[in-house]
C-alpha cells in the first residue's frame, strides 16, 4: 500500500495547505488524475472545497476532480490514478463514504496498489474506526468502523494541551478512555504538522512527531524522520 | 418535570462538586433516595464513583444507591424518588442506557415526575440527541438519539476559548457544522458553572449563563437568573 497520512492540512497562521506539499508533490509524482472526497464537508461547501484543493494539486501537475460530482463515484474512481480523503468532520465524512458505497471500493482500490492521501478526518477514516476522532458527532452513522488500511487508531490534531482554566477533558484523558474500552488497540497521537508515510511496506514518520499510546506502557513519542517499527503499531 | 442540567460537576482547581451544592439542595429537599447513574465513567471506576457522588449526597441528607450494582435496574429505578446521572463519557452513558432499557424507564419516570439531576453527559443525554457532545466517540451506540426531555441540543462545558497555537475546531465552528446538518434545532451552549433548572413548566438559567445558538441568528448570550422564554429554546 502507498498511504499519505497527515494529521492537518494547514498549520494556524499559515495559507491553505502549505507546509505539506513538498511530501504531497512527491507522493503523487507520475501520478495524472486523483479522485477527491470532500464529504467531511458540508454539502453547500463541498464545490468550494474541491476548488481550493483542486487549485493547490494543479500546482503538482495533478488533475483533482470531485467524486461528489460524479453520478457514479464507484465507478469514476476507477478512472484514477490516486485517491485524496479532506478534512473536516469526520462523522458526515463517514456516514457518505457508507452512503456512495465508496468506503468499500476506496479500501478495494488502496488494497490493490491505488495511492492514498488523507488529511485530518481523512487520516481518520483510514484507521478500523473513528472512535478516536475529536470532531463533534454530528449525524449518525452506520458504525464507527472504518476502512482498516492500518491496523491502528489515528488522532490527528494530537496535542497535550488544554485550553486554560477550563474543566473539559484533555487529549491524553480522551484516549486513555478510549483504550479503557479497547486495550488491544495502538492509538497515535499524530501532531499538527506530521504524517506518516507508507511504501514498499515501511512507515516513515515525518514532521512535528507523534506519540503512540498502548494499553499498560508509557506513551511513547516519536521524532519526525523516524521509520516506525512494527512492533510499535500493532504492525 | 422537575429537571436539574448542570453544565459540569466541578470547576477546575476546586474540589469535587462544590459550585452545584446549593442548588442540588435544594433540589432535592424532601426526597430520601437518589438512584445514581454512573454508566459515563468506565466499568472499573463506577464502584469508586458511586462512593465520590454519594459522599457528596449524604451532605444533603439524601441516600444515593446506584443502578449499576442492581441485578434489575429498571425496577430498582421505581424506588427511587429521584434520579442522577453523572457524567464522564456520553458514548459510553448512552450505550449502557440501552443495553440496561434505562433509557425508556427514566424517560418515562422523568415525565411522570421524577425528578432528573444530571451534569456534563448526564446533562447531554437529557437533550433530543447527544449530537453535541464534546466527548470522543469510544464506542458504537445504536443510535444517538436520547431522552428528549428538553427540546433543545446541550453542549456542555461550553467556552468560545480555543487552545492556543492549535489548529482544531473551536466550540462555536462545531455547533455551526450540527446547525448546518439540523437547521431546526436550537443548541443550548451551556458555561462551566452553570445549570438549567426546570420546575413547574418554567425553565431558569442559574450560574455563569449560556449562548443559545439559533440557525440564522446571532447567538444569544443569557446570564444566571434569567428565566428561558421558551420561543428562545424551542418549546
Amino acid at each position: 500500500m502507498e498511504l499519505l497520512l497527515l494529521s492537518n492540512s494547514t498549520m494556524p497562521g499559515e495559507a491553505f495547505f502549505t507546509w505539506p506539499r513538498p511530501y504531497v508533490s512527491a507522493f503523487l509524482s507520475g501520478r495524472k488524475r486523483v479522485a477527491f472526497v470532500p464529504f467531511a464537508a458540508a454539502e453547500a461547501q463541498q464545490d468550494a472545497y474541491t476548488d481550493r484543493v483542486a487549485e493547490v494539486f494543479a500546482e503538482f501537475g495533478v488533475e483533482l476532480f470531485s467524486l461528489h460530482k460524479e453520478k457514479d463515484p464507484v465507478g469514476a474512481l476507477s478512472g484514477a490514478d490516486a485517491v485524496a480523503v479532506g478534512g473536516g468532520n469526520t462523522f458526515l465524512l463517514l456516514r457518505a463514504l457508507y452512503r456512495t458505497q465508496l468506503i468499500k471500493a476506496i479500501t478495494g482500490a488502496v488494497k490493490n496498489g491505488m495511492p492514498y492521501i488523507g488529511w485530518s478526518a481523512g487520516s481518520n477514516v483510514a484507521g478500523p474506526t473513528i472512535m478516536t476522532t475529536n470532531d463533534m458527532p454530528i449525524v449518525e452513522v452506520p458504525t464507527m468502523r472504518a476502512m482498516h488500511l492500518v491496523p491502528f487508531q489515528i488522532n490527528p490534531h494530537y496535542t497535550e494541551a488544554t485550553i486554560p482554566g477550563h474543566g473539559g477533558e484533555g487529549r491524553d484523558q480522551r484516549i486513555a478512555e478510549f483504550m479503557s474500552v479497547e486495550p488491544k488497540m495502538p492509538v497515535v497521537g499524530l501532531r499538527e504538522g506530521s504524517l506518516l508515510h507508507v511504501s514498499g511496506g515501511i512507515m516513515r514518520l515525518e514532521g512535528q512527531g507523534m506519540k503512540v499510546f498502548r494499553s499498560g506502557q508509557e506513551a511513547k513519542e516519536m521524532s519526525g524522520g523516524a521509520v516506525i517499527p512494527p512492533s510499535l503499531v500493532g504492525i
